[in-house]
């Protein structure tokens, strides 16, 4: 975040690396929508307007295919290219995308304003990424969509924005991610697994809440406001206890993950 | 470039790559400083005052040094990190950067103005790099300062921002970019070669000439015009002929590069 002139900036980047962000000999189109996409999607959680990106992009072989993908992302969510940055290199390839944008509402959304008795909500179901990365490994391109071509949630973030206590992105899964938000805003958040909605059987329930890549978004409410877009209520925000997240009123087992960490 | 709020925000990414940017093995403080350096560098050419950064950073052993580097370079010219991401990966290391700034003069300047009957001048001698690289490859830390820790000339781009009619920053070699510049502003570059000043002994003037990484500033003023800061005129502008760059007012021949083409 950037005060200048009067408006607050958002600033975003994200660092995609081949082998750990996308499948080597995967579409590099798909790459740079994703690596756009996810950029946007930090804009999203911020209630932000996205104003321009700025690209870091090691040349290969395949790089018309990256070019089409960017260009049909930018053109999708109408955010220009203002310059970047092209340098070779090797395997494994590593791509990085700075995102700006101009907030829409002050204060600016964070992760850190979550308060007991808030009421914890979520966009949309989780795990469609999941079994879209398992299509695609599978060779079935069509059912990967949802892997392969997330879709920043902008206009639900901006929505959003003038109501919530607290808004961030699910980038690593939604029970990681939740207890982030519960960490951040110094509070325990009991989430109700059951009522999260998910793209998945049932059966995978477990997996798709410890799944990434969905982006959708995860905020706060005061108890009795409703969200102006659609959402599902899946917890609510508690006095600070031992851990930041409780499952179904019960800390997670020690061993429990809980989703993806990046570098870590 | 991107207008905000009644300001000029310059924006600047620059990547670098283990083995094309910097030598395996290198001391990861020094990467942090060039890495930091080279954007703020970018932002002098445009007489920009840096207001943050956001990096892009993959993870290894020696992170604790790339992370007092970078402290150092940000502590020696005040500005804040204001973002970033963090990747697992494996080598070669991607490391990238954006620098942020807010321009002090109107019209920004760009490398797209030069006008014929201009004068061409350098602020100072290049080929320190070059000779820092050579002493670090035969391990002499000390004589390879200028290599490692170039310094951004961020005061003498504001300085010079008001006058100039063009302005770019040396990074790959004077020859090669005083030929974009040219090449940018539609006109040809008549480089009088024996006046550039140069950090190395003159039988070495003809590398010095296609040697980056030294970071001048590369600038065009009106003829008859003094420079607000120490410099040497190297140069003069003419009407566009069939070559972009003359030196000493003969065409280059075919197979000189001039400089150093990152990535091409």
């Amino acid at each position: 975040m950037l005060e200048i002139g009067g408006e607050a900036l958002v600033l975003t980047h994200d660092m995609m690396v081949e082998g750990v962000h996308w499948l080597p000999g995967q579409d590099m189109a798909d790459v740079a929508w994703k690596l756009v996409a996810v950029n946007l999607s930090d804009l999203a959680a911020k209630g932000a307007e996205p104003v321009g990106v700025l690209l870091g992009f090691m040349l290969d072989e395949d790089d018309e295919r990256f070019l089409a993908g960017l260009e049909e992302v930018l053109a999708a969510y109408g955010v220009p290219l203002l310059g970047g940055d092209t340098v070779s290199g090797g395997a494994p390839r590593a791509l990085g995308l700075t995102a700006i944008g101009r907030a829409t509402h002050r204060p600016v959304p964070s992760r850190a304003g979550a308060r007991e008795g808030d009421a914890l909500w979520i966009t949309g179901p989780v795990g469609a990424a999941m079994i879209g990365l398992e299509a695609l490994r599978n060779g079935q391109q069509g059912d990967s969509i949802a892997y392969r071509r997330p879709r920043p949630l902008l206009g639900e973030g901006r929505a959003l924005a003038p109501f919530v206590t607290a808004m961030m992105d699910v980038s690593d899964g939604v029970l990681l991610d939740a207890a982030r938000l519960a960490r951040a805003s110094g509070v325990t958040i009991d989430l109700a697994t059951g009522q999260v909605p998910i793209a998945v059987p049932e059966g995978r329930r477990g997996d798709a809440l410890r799944w990434g890549d969905d982006y959708q978004l995860l905020f706060t409410l005061p108890e009795g406001t409703s969200p102006p877009v659609p959402a599902h209520r899946i917890g609510r925000v508690l006095r600070p206890d031992e851990t930041p997240l409780l499952l179904d009123g019960v800390p997670p087992r020690q061993d429990d993950r809980l989703g993806y960490s990046h570098g870590a």
